[in-house]
């Protein structure tokens, strides 16, 4: 009854691999089997509760609705059950073959939603949001929810390492172009934005816009998302220490109680190597020339793809969220 | 008469030893001087037509006011002479102890101002812009000249390589410190913001008040500021096609015969890569989600420094500006 | 009786920050106090049984004697300790002040010396050995015990990355200075080679004269260090094949039960990033155009530093040598 | 009659990009044709006087005596015309289909093979040496023309950048998994061995068999190549100074007169930075316990691809052998 033997697909890649490391240390979940690119799933019921797929999208989409089917529970780490609004063939390029699973999916970022323990009976689709939106919601959310900010003024400028990127072979990200190289990409048409869109609207019921860029980085891992935003108008009157007293209270309501989520004013924040090789999220808050100006850093293979999966399955398995996760 | 011998202040500095590189090819500027520490200037102004100042600020503060009274002309490449409007103490963190000069000083961003050849008896002090200052006005000055955005909407997250932080041995500077590293810095208090919000006053008119915020990127050179500003109301209801269109001719408009300034919407002008080793500037151009968004991108020892003093220099002698630069 | 209470000197250095992550995950040792460069001591045996020096090599020099004095064990990461037959003066500048806890201060390379366990009353130093002969021990050793080469012939080649310089300001180890560099240093005079000639004559009564050169990397951790050795004349006339299996069979006997220790021909073990952030040491084991080549790969803050400290204090705490690392 | 129009195949390589980066400052040389992969090369010979190919092996092999064929010279920066002794099946996995070409091609090692001028209706082929043992030879030869050291004593432990593996999408060389790398690579079996080992014996008539290994560095270009080797025992009597003497007065007899190659004991020489875009070699020749221990660093796409290509083609057009180049 109770989620403990674990599959994961696609165990080769840079998340897969994340996973794995974590999972030694884990109480509770032990790894049964690794599913390849051949497996035909027979008889993965009797061996497997939960599934991680650390697969790309389209292999997410073929193999999710098969291991659902048989009863286990899917912790999704690809984009392919995560936009509910826009359109796949739009932001993904093909169109998405299972639109029940993707109705039922649940958008699990922590802690803005914690999955219920799963009852029997009930396989359960779990939607691990992306690395980029990871960064960027745990940074406005607590804006968005407090009405800190004129919302169509967001602008996010992101940039992540290059393992983001995946482990498939591509000219441009080879060493020799990346090296001494900043390179923004996708400007205007990253997959991301849309579900940094819905998921705002999910968890603050406000409809944003945002300006939202990526770039990549020279190094391994990590992301690093710089907000900007205008104030509320209501806010202007204050003194900026009033201001500033204000931005860290709306990040305390919301993240009190998470002890991988590290918010304030203090300068080591700032930094992104601080966060690397941990599931913990730093949020930098301040003013910059009378906008609110917010750096959000997190591992993206950690705490925007492995480490959140597995706080999404500990909580599925009715597990605390942070077992097997240092704080 | 013609101006052909020349001091070099600060030549063992990143921007020094490029300006030294840069100077062996030149046709007609030799090195005549190399001014050190202890030099009492005793004479100078028997050998020397111009001096290159690539020395920390204060140093240059002392030595300009000097090498002028002999009749030298100056360039500056440090931030000594920019500010007219801000106050020294509040930016620099020092009085500035030479308010004449500093009002006589000529801001030479080019191509917005290229000095005037030099005339007989008149000894001229160019205060070459800063790096982060010339990639950024070179993206917003052709938008505000052009009344494309809203104003009080810009903003701009620049990156910077660390040569940009000097040779000085400081802590947080060292590779072990930064391998790996993405860094925010002196958020809502770089010296180089009121130099901006100046010079846009300066050469378009416009009284701006941006949100700017710098970054250390773990790469040795080049800065990227990515530019964000909201349309101009009244450009809302052209398409997005019509308003690029727009966009580039005002570009055009601004840096047309300017053999080293490319802009446009190819991606490879989005590459840091690209401009490093060259005085090029390269500005990407192009919409995210509604709002303008620019990447420019310059090499910061080189157009943001040693470069641009060559240029201002050329300018001065009466020789062609690309004169020893590569275009 | 038992030790557990444990003190760290230098624990803000790059060796301290990594003993500080390994004693979080400890079963037994408790961090009882930091001990600053302003404490005095008193009293800091009634809270702690062993200290761990991370503190450069003047540092421990001082430090070391007056907590054995007071019954507190010892386990000395700096070199302060390592050297009984050659001169400190020559080698690290400085007059040993301290030579009876020279002599009896333990060279505990794992697994070549064990402390034993601690007993009652009798304080004890282990002297810690230093990142590069770690890594070049490792691969020597069961060369020169199996009797596998020309002695004299020994030429190892190691490179480090630059944590292994330590936290202190200096401006060849800028990251402006070293971003696509690559430096040998100290050539022909690094303190690290005595004390390899030193060990090879303890743990195999062998008298070595090793051409060993040091480099650094351009990364923030890791050595690799390769070693190369013609034959012992004896086995030239076996095949390659046999050649290489007596190679391994010496690692075998020297390595079998040392988790921690992988050693053989597959291509893998040439990695040197496969070791960072771990206690492990791999070694690639070949032949190269008649020579033996071999490729020893640590990384330098724990395998040699932290994490060796923390085997070693295993030990004398009668604990498990891994208690608290992985393997 | 004189050779100035210029055709480059593989112009988009990582060697013909540094190759079209120098001919811009030719005087002479103008680039007429670049060769693409579907060229007939109807009726170049009209159009060319001299063809570099920086193309793989296989395309030179095939393109070259095509070229050849047409009175047109060619300057090969691939491995294809080079070993003349060892078999191109074993090092480089295809039989050779020129053998004719192959044996007259001439392997220019500057300054040790300088080519003659050409003459009327002779299309000549040169072998252009590769990166490693550009590195490696300049640093040996002197040592085996004056007798310095016992042959068989020879190590060499070689590094270089990514760029040396060309431009080709490779897992193993992506950004992400070179990061923070150190990686030995081809032990044992890397082509460039039997190049060095011809060299040798073309000029200074030894038979050697040095042991030789290859890795790569996270830098993107450059080669520093370690080499060492036990002294000739007749100078063992002499004092460690008078031998450095010797040492230096071979390169001295070797190379005067080279403008870019630098040699000699300063700390400097060890550098590999130093060297980087230019056609430089640097040289630090030192001892290091009893052996000797030699550093030779160059930039592997100047130096050891486009640089030392256009100085073969300097001469081979009765040009000035710097000319285009700076020194």
């Amino acid at each position: 009854m109770s989620i403990s033997r674990i599959a994961i697909a696609g165990s080769t890649g840079y998340s897969g691999q994340e996973l794995l490391k974590l999972l030694k240390r884990h109480s509770t979940f032990k790894v049964a089997r690794l599913i390849g690119r051949e497996d035909t799933l027979e008889n993965i019921e009797k061996e497997v509760d939960l599934a991680f797929l650390c697969t790309p999208n389209e292999t997410s989409l073929e193999l999710a609705p098969k291991l659902l089917a048989k009863g286990i529970h899917v912790v999704d780490v690809s984009g392919a059950f995560r936009l509910k609004k826009h359109e796949y063939k739009e932001w993904y390029g093909f169109e998405h073959s299972s639109k029940a699973w993707l109705e039922k999916s649940e958008y699990a970022l922590h802690p803005w939603l914690k999955p219920k323990a799963a009852t029997k009976g009930e396989a359960r689709l779990i939607a691990n949001p992306g690395c980029y939106p990871t960064a960027t919601l745990l940074g406005i959310l607590p804006l968005l929810k407090h009405q800190l900010i004129e919302e169509n003024s967001l602008v996010i400028d992101a940039k992540s390492g290059t393992s983001g990127a995946g482990k498939k072979a591509e000219a441009h990200l080879m060493f020799t172009e990346l090296f001494g190289e900043y390179l923004p990409y996708k400007v205007g048409r990253h997959q991301h934005w849309p579900e940094i869109v819905e998921a705002c609207a999910q968890f603050t019921q406000t409809q944003i816009n945002p300006c939202f860029t990526t770039s990549l980085l020279p190094v391994e891992r990590g992301i690093s998302a710089a907000i900007y935003a205008s104030w509320n108008s209501k806010f202007l009157s204050l003194s900026k220490d009033e201001r500033l007293a204000r931005l860290k209270k709306a990040f305390s309501d919301c993240y009190e109680g998470c002890p991988d989520i590290r918010f304030g004013h203090e300068a080591e924040l700032l930094s992104l190597k601080k966060v690397c090789h941990s599931n913990a999220a730093h949020i930098h808050l301040t003013e910059a020339f009378g906008k609110i100006a917010i750096f959000s850093s997190i591992d993206n293979l950690v705490r925007g793809a492995a480490g959140q999966a597995l706080l999404n399955a500990n909580l599925l398995a009715g597990l605390s969220a942070q077992e097997g996760l240092q704080s």
